[in-house]
């Protein structure tokens, strides 16, 4: 974990949307910039799948975060204004309890017997630690592709406890195209003899099945067209040319994606948090989105989508964006055209930091510098 | 295989573009309609990767084929007027010579000591099945998907060789995107500890590559669009509740598709065929596609591509339709906006149907009716 980590220690039950109940609850997360005295100017950060609470670099931890240039002073999301807290998911294995974690009623890490997992239960453990902050509102709370379902699971969960959001490539529900991507990753997996129902060790670890699964991911985060810009048909030499792969540099780039990931993230925290966000409706409480969404009280939202998103595809920003438009709030809509797909969040930094910064400076100027 | 199933044996060691050659060959074909007395009439038909030579259904064979509505007496590949030629690809296992056939040298079948198979293999052997028909020129060559790669690889092999092209749902060369998913789709098979590096027996056999490796292609046929129309967030109780899968209708589907694929194909002849489409690039002998294609002697060509589709995107069967246009052979290009991607021409028949059949009607008007 970052030197820069936070914890807070939550020893009551924690109580899970689907029925369970974890005995206590430990959350990572780390912050940016400082709380003004009024506390208004508090952001919550909610993160993809994979990501830690490590966002961004600071002093206490000089490596760079998952996104580094959209934080610090002076960055779209100015940390000299702004106070930014990210915390790392309920069931991630990156500092916050999880399947990976241990079950102090056994001793062993909870692995398959963690009760079913949310994004509501994300949602509601990352309000402990704004709570834990003494933050009664926030300013803004936001967040990409999963975070962004997170983001509007808080946000129905605290429907006054943020006057602006941010939802980045998202959607209000998962559509069943993301649903089998999802439960084919989860296959592979959990039907990798070394998953042996969840009881693998160091040794004998699901390797093949998580490289499939990020091998699978990399394919629905980005987009034919960049692919074919990029590699196009050239061949490569940087793996052992294998039978029936490793022909072709896109094959090698996929190897590579695969590698980095393996060994950094627990399998069974990957199906648990994949599964989560299959389950995810926001409108499953309510007739349609808009009465899911009817008590939201927030000055302004603006979603942001990518005409290239396979995984999240601009529809879905739409109907989020009308939705809240139609609730009355003050709701823009921005729909790039990046040939990066769903992952241009994290690597089209020229146009999310110019659209990102433009929104938190109208923030800013509205609500800090005029005061 | 079906009763109407012809054979072609042929004894003479084939050569392959990739170096090496095969002892001998037997090609399975059927055929529809009659052929005339000019021998003009004939459509050789190529196919996608796994369908066998049963395309439609006759008098000797009355199940459906896999285009059954296509062809028929009537249909738009009217076999009242022209004499219709599928052939079971080279490399398959539904008649004709593959993996899964058996090495004469051996005894036991070739597996992974097949040689390497491309495209331009196929072609060339479906041109025997022509020559071995009494037929010098076709009317028309044509084929979807993989078909349509082999249609343009029959026809830079033979240039004056048909006097029409129809290429439907396909591309010049695999992309980067597309080679991505059947690089998976190889890597789950080979990596099934049950392949056993191809020495799998009935008893212990991939099944859950295969069935990974189905999947992922069904996820790649189809479209998001069609599959929220169809399945939306409905919840199914077909196939047993498996902890991380089987919740959603889609994921019901998918095992469905699955298991109608597995033990219907075989795992080598899969992952050949599936790599001779990587290795598929038009134009790799040459500067160009125009160059490479400048010799097609073509009254007209017709291609169809579908908006929708993920794994021929629009933009290749452009590319196709904008060569043959500039080479000056008379080119229609029709774009089909239909919500069932890449599996359209299957299923989307109303379209397919008229356009097909238009094209069909013309030829029989300029060709055959005013004779």
């Amino acid at each position: 974990m970052s030197p820069a980590t936070q914890y807070l220690d939550v020893e009551q039950p924690f109580a899970l949307r689907r029925g369970a109940s974890l005995p206590g609850i430990k959350l990572a997360f780390e912050t940016w910039g400082e709380l003004n005295a009024e506390r208004s100017n508090a952001v919550l950060l909610f993160t993809g799948l994979s990501p830690d609470a490590h966002a961004a670099s600071s002093e206490l931890d000089p490596e760079d975060g998952w996104w580094e240039h959209m934080i610090g002073p002076g960055s779209p999301i100015n940390t000299d204004i702004f106070f930014v807290i990210c915390v790392n998911s309920l069931g991630s294995c990156k500092g916050s309890t999880g399947p990976a974690s241990i079950n102090p009623q056994t001793g062993q890490p909870w692995r398959l017997d963690f009760p079913e997992l949310s994004l509501e239960d994300i949602a509601a453990a990352a309000q402990l630690v704004v709570r834990h902050l003494g933050i009664e509102q926030l300013c803004t709370v936001m967040g990409p592709s999963m975070g962004g379902m997170t983001t509007l699971a808080w946000a129905m969960q605290n429907p006054q406890g943020a006057r602006h959001m941010l939802v980045i490539s998202s959607a209000a529900r998962a559509e069943p195209f993301s649903i089998a991507i999802r439960s084919l990753q989860r296959e592979m997996i959990v039907s990798d003899p070394q998953f042996s129902g969840g009881r693998y060790t160091d040794e004998a670890w699901p390797r093949q099945g998580m490289r499939l699964a990020r091998k699978l991911g990399m394919v629905s985060y980005r987009s034919a067209i960049e692919w074919q810009e990029r590699f196009g048909r050239d061949l490569q030499y940087r793996y052992p040319k294998r039978p029936f792969t490793m022909n072709f540099e896109v094959e090698s780039y996929l190897e590579a994606a695969a590698d980095r990931f393996i060994g950094a993230f627990d399998p069974c925290c990957y199906i648990y948090l994949s599964r989560a966000m299959d389950w995810f409706d926001a409108s499953a409480d309510a007739d349609n989105l808009a009465d899911a969404l009817a008590l939201l009280h927030l000055s302004s939202a603006l979603v942001i989508g990518v005409d290239t998103d396979l995984l999240f595809p601009p529809r879905q920003q739409g109907e989020i964006a009308r939705t809240l438009t139609r609730l009355g709030i003050d709701t823009r809509l921005e729909m790039l055209p990046s040939p990066q797909g769903h992952d241009a969040f994290l690597v089209d930094f020229e146009n999310f930091g110019n659209i990102i910064g433009g929104y938190f400076r109208s923030i800013a100027r509205q609500e800090f510098e005029t005061q």
